[in-house]
């Protein structure tokens, strides 16, 4: 029988009454002739309240206990949407990551997926099962800990189901109606997307879109899992929400599908730093052991060549979360105390977003960044850093006009018509 | 190093608070030198919440599914106590019933607990782990699903675990002080006791003192587990609460120890029943199968034997939990109507208690039931009913009575002084 991973979250399990719309939209599907595996998270409100017990109990908590105890509120979801399944007359049992067994890496509250087993679950099915409901978020180590896979992890185990038993496709029901050409908060003319290309929905799910995790796209990608996003909310069927698939699905690509922004970020520069080979590696390293995302890198060009030149300086920029300023300051000034790297200041820029354009047809069409600098100076927003990648243009400027330059995006790439 | 096994109930670990007051119990007798196994139960509350969103899920739920949700309850506190241990600096790690593995039979919310292997918590106490924290109430069958042990399963697993482990003692904390000789609401004369034998103990779990679940204090009975009931409320220390012992422990036992009640019980007479070899059978039988724990069994003697009369009758009397009438009545029915018993009448008496007498000095004293008979005839209380065993005597009487009895019972018995 062809088989669909469906996957529900917090907001769509948050109650009894939700857990059975989200049951009856399985039971739609097994009535059209597919095997499912359901992938829940905790019901919503869960996850914190545990979270919060073993924070209150131990600030620097063991993450293996952390794991155990929060992994169990996956599993009640489980239990309950199997039994609520069970009820509707649909042949459905539960598994817990460990009942799987879903082996992860021993990277407590951060584990990685290592292998799903097919074997039970295929037992099951071939037994008359037609739904495996099964705990997400989480998994066990080789010595039988249980592990959980942090966040976006109930996603990451959906693709991952997905993948190794060969669904059709792994819809993941959300609180949202599908992937939009910009956050709608921002413009009211943000357009629903029938369908995106894996990397435009990494690219957008890395930038701030918070539909999906960046790390269930990888895998996606990866295995070419088809994804769709819908809503847990509306009535759906097979057109609806919106579809992440392999750009050969999609026929005519616009330039750009997307505006992405994200707040939260700060700019530091170090300024008057050595410019010598090692010198991005003696900077960055650092920063990363600090566990520091250093996100966009702008070295200025410097005015002589270190080779004739060793007292060389240049200004190096880099970009990270707002909240990680303290962090990468205190990595540089280690850094420079310990004399691996030397500056003569370092300036930091707290008010700062980054707004970016994303579109797989960037590759074949020139002249998208040029339009996209127009329209910004159009509306005399200045350009503090930029960076690019094949089928991206990010820039960050003064966080006052982010959403100004977001709805300027949007109209010059006119995303408001499909 | 000597191990004990210390048990918390669901109000001992109700909240954070509760639980760092248990786990600093538990690092007391880490500091006298003992290895630990802590078996905890759920938060209260917990388990109610979870057992009401299954009953509203599904009235006639599948008990497998039941399990996985409910069992989720002890795992949580698990978790929650060894973190808390960690934090007081005490090594310390949870185990779910899986990781043990605690294996059990396959009967859901009823099992019964098969094995206890000692090789993975052996492993870490050689390790230098101190503390293993277990789920109690749960287990697994040899398929992997998770089962719970019904009603006193905690208990039960703390028990298991002293005889898997040859535990010193197994502690029970919980929010009575110890075992008293009557329930101290009926009579403010009511005396703790320091040591009761298992046996005794064991009549009066099954007669009503709601202290501790009659399976636990069989399983303790059976491997010669010491027993401790005592108080997560108040400072302890290694002479608190009662202890459940072996009666050669005991030097000098009075004749009757305890006087139990069970308020919720019915008297059933099936009225000139024929009197034939196999009508019990044909009496209990169906009840069993409907359920029914029958208690008390009289037969009136009949006037003339079977053999010599082929007609004689009699009548029969058991009594049975007041909310088991109406099953009962049924299954006699049925009986009937299907022709494998005759009476003429079936005559229900709800208005019953039992009261009795426990002592494990009956066994070498006469005169008990005519102290006990003469004490109730003192106060004019009509015995319906008398049943004995070699350590209780227990008669049914009107429930409008039960208080006053106990009370004449306590006193002719003198429980009032050590």
């Amino acid at each position: 029988m062809p088989l669909l991973v469906m996957k529900f979250g917090g907001t769509s399990v948050a109650d009894l009454d939700r857990i059975k719309n989200a049951a009856l939209k399985v039971q739609r599907e097994v009535e059209r002739g597919y095997d499912v595996i359901v992938i829940v998270s905790a019901m919503s409100g869960k996850t914190n309240e545990l979270v919060g017990w073993v924070e209150a109990t131990s600030p620097l908590f063991d993450a293996r206990e952390y794991d155990a105890v929060v992994a169990s509120g996956e599993n009640v979801t489980a239990g309950l949407m199997a039994l609520t399944l069970q009820e509707m007359g649909v042949p459905a049992r539960s598994w817990q990551g460990w009942q799987v067994p879903i082996h992860t890496t021993s990277q407590h509250s951060a584990a990685r997926l290592v292998d799903i087993p097919r074997d039970n679950i295929d037992q099951k099915f071939a037994e008359g099962m037609r739904v495996a409901v099964v705990a997400g978020f989480q998994g066990i180590t080789v010595d039988n800990r249980i592990t959980t896979l942090g966040r976006g992890g109930s996603d990451t185990t959906a693709v991952a189901f997905a993948a190794a038993f060969g669904a059709e496709r792994c819809d993941i029901y959300t609180d949202v109606d599908g992937v939009y050409t910009t956050d709608p908060r921002i413009t009211s003319k943000a357009r629903k997307l029938d369908k995106i290309a894996f990397e435009e929905m990494l690219e957008l799910a890395s930038l701030g879109a918070k539909v999906l995790q960046t790390r269930s796209v990888e895998l996606a990608l990866r295995y070419k899992v088809r994804l769709r996003v819908l809503s847990s909310f509306e009535d759906t069927d097979e057109n609806s929400g919106t579809l992440v698939c392999d750009e050969d699905e999609i026929m005519e690509s616009k330039v750009v599908n997307g505006v992405a922004y994200s707040r939260e970020e700060a700019k530091i520069t170090l300024v008057t730093v050595e410019d010598r080979p090692g010198i991005s590696a003696a900077i960055f390293a650092p920063l990363a052991d600090a566990g520091v995302n250093v996100d966009m890198i702008v070295q200025n060009i410097s005015e002589r060549n270190y080779e004739d030149h060793p007292g060389a300086v240049t200004d190096m920029t880099f970009s990270c979360p707002v909240n990680q300023v303290a962090r990468a300051r205190k990595a540089m000034e280690e850094a420079k105390a310990a004399g691996h790297i030397a500056y003569d200041e370092l300036v930091v820029d707290t008010e700062v977003a980054k707004v970016s354009v994303v579109g797989i047809g960037m590759r074949s069409h020139a002249g998208v960044a040029a339009r996209m600098f127009k329209a910004l100076a159009d509306e005399n927003i200045n350009i503090k850093v930029i960076s690019t990648s094949e089928i991206k243009i990010s820039v960050l400027i003064d966080r006052k006009y982010m959403e100004l330059a977001v709805q300027a995006l949007h109209d010059a790439f006119e995303l408001e018509q499909s």
